[in-house]
């Protein structure tokens, strides 16, 4: 019998494990920060109708350079962005591949600040960089001198903050923003995933005059359009430039960039939902105070917590009650994704009927 | 004014240029080896009625085994294929580039017989793997002993065998597969993008017992489905589990699972021109003999054709009559789609009225 050790795999792959959140079919799923709301039906139709119009095209390829998407990204973000400043691909995940292809590769640096998205590592590894875990702060702050020593000490060719940080929810102010790309020669990326649903500023803001500034985004999140795997990112064009070279050529598909482009003409109904999410965000962290956990602040649309005697047995017993929640891999911790408000009162009840014990 | 020098791109990127192929908007488009015949209107209402049914509900992430897809692609290629042998991605280029960060990636090398498609250096380099051009025999054939001969001289950690080859059109036989794969320690790819066009028996033919085997297949040549972006392969269980340490997660979007498996359950629907297209493909070959021009053989939808006194000027004023065909950098070549019967009439018409002069 042939098994995986058999087979000529890359040294580095040996042993690994796929990225695996469970995909279980649960009444109640918290566990990868998906939006819960649906798409509204007004959008739903529209969607419907701009994918219909584009399919009996299909045996051509797609718009290579996606430009109406490209201007209706920028339109959508503001900041007096234009369409050439943008990019996208299939999930922010190909973004950032894309960013590691062109600016890390095989012998360069990444730097992240543990714990976080847990792709990172894999991403870079996966075009032959080195990932480097570099520290927080207390609670899984972020501060700007923190940051900056570290850049300073590793000199990295890549810098990723990603903020509000998945899976400690905490987000950054753009001093720090500010402090890393001073410290840095190389490229600073902004993973703002979970952007819409924090107070602060975006980084957005800190684009003109950086060239080595990439701020990027998903769909997946607040947009509530993870099934179709949008993310992109804003930069000054010369950046842009760069990921020409290394994209795969037509890689988003015609479908994709119509269904982003009906979704974006409904951005205003698609993120009505925002505000609720945020409020039961914070009902979750007051209520996991009170049942005696440790919630860390989150701008996300998900609380992490400490304090949890058995991750292991709380998981499962949330499950048996047909709630799936995330086990990051951190010890005595758990993460839960806001959902709708009967999705959070279903959580939080059966928390506070399971215990805490160990 | 910051240019793309002035950013710290990997030194190997330093003056290259995109992949691209020009995307002019033409009445005769023979450049990129697209299906001219549309999606028929019967496939396109049902994809399109697959697609308003899953839009609802992607605020969810998609399947990301796409469970269902892989058992419509196994059945569609039969041979006694299980869904655990077939993967899919967005284009064949992903799915090449998939198992080149699996079993390729930093410091290892990458035989291909040149000329060939002209994206297998550009993903090689892009998982930091060195390119091998390999040679072919006389008139761009590839025998057993030639291929044979240079796998064991360079020692590849990987072969990729293009069949029918892009832009040649050169096909080979199975004895080639075999002797590749014997002389060879490391992993086999059959690129058969352009397979149901030939004559020759599948590569998949070979798979049983042979672990280090991949043969990847495409829906954007005769399955007219280039806009929607689906490359897949088959392989041993096992190696399909390698390509899950690199893909990205839900790398295949709920949209392109839904219109993929609908048009498999149309393939002979689909499928349906192939013999029309190889029809027009062998016209031109013969036509372009009348007109004094070289063309090879060719197993595929297109054909390379040489004795091209100018191919700029030849390409130009053929842009200049709305027909655009591909000059793919051999010098005195040029290489053409066939398209449909007035497509393919246009371009020979056209052909023989600008005359061959430098």
């Amino acid at each position: 019998m042939t098994t995986l050790a058999d087979l000529p795999l890359r040294d580095d792959l040996r042993g690994r494990t796929p990225y695996g959140a469970p995909q279980a079919a649960v009444g109640v799923p918290l566990n990868v920060n998906e939006n819960s709301f649906g798409i509204p039906d007004v959008v739903r139709d529209d969607i419907a109708a701009s994918l219909a119009r584009v399919v009996s095209g299909v045996n051509r390829y797609p718009d290579r350079e996606f430009t109406s998407l490209r201007h209706a990204l920028a339109s959508y973000l503001g900041h007096g962005l234009r369409a050439d400043q943008l990019w996208a691909a299939n999930g922010s995940n190909e973004v950032l591949q894309q960013v590691l292809q062109a600016f890390g590769g095989p012998g360069r640096t990444v730097l992240g600040f543990s714990p976080t998205y847990s792709m990172y590592p894999l991403l870079s590894s996966g075009v032959g960089s080195t990932w480097i875990a570099g520290e927080r702060d207390e609670a899984f702050e972020l501060g700007a001198e923190t940051a900056r020593r570290q850049v300073e000490q590793y000199q990295p060719d890549v810098v990723i903050l990603c903020t509000p940080n998945n899976p400690t929810g905490t987000d950054i102010g753009l001093d720090v923003v500010e402090a890393v790309y001073e410290a840095a020669n190389g490229i600073v990326i902004v993973d703002e995933a979970y952007q819409e649903f924090s107070d602060r500023e975006s980084a957005l803001t800190l684009l003109p005059g950086r060239e080595r500034l990439f701020v990027s985004r998903t769909m997946s999140k607040a947009f509530a359009f993870a099934g179709v795997r949008v993310g992109y990112l804003a930069a000054d064009p010369v950046a842009i430039d760069a990921l020409r070279l290394v994209r795969l050529p037509y890689h988003l598909s015609a479908l994709t960039q119509a269904a982003a482009e009906a979704a974006l003409r409904h951005s205003e109904v698609m993120l009505a939902n925002v505000a609720a999410i945020a409020a039961q965000r914070d009902r979750i962290s007051s209520r996991l105070v009170e049942l005696g956990y440790a919630p860390y602040r989150s701008a996300a649309n998900f609380v992490l917590f400490g304090g949890v005697a058995d991750p292991a047995g709380t998981f499962s017993r949330l499950l048996e009650r047909d709630i799936l929640i995330r086990d990051v891999g951190l010890p005595g911790h758990l993460r839960v994704t806001a959902g709708t408000e009967p999705e959070t009162t279903a959580f939080l009840t059966a928390l506070a009927e399971i215990g805490n014990d160990a």
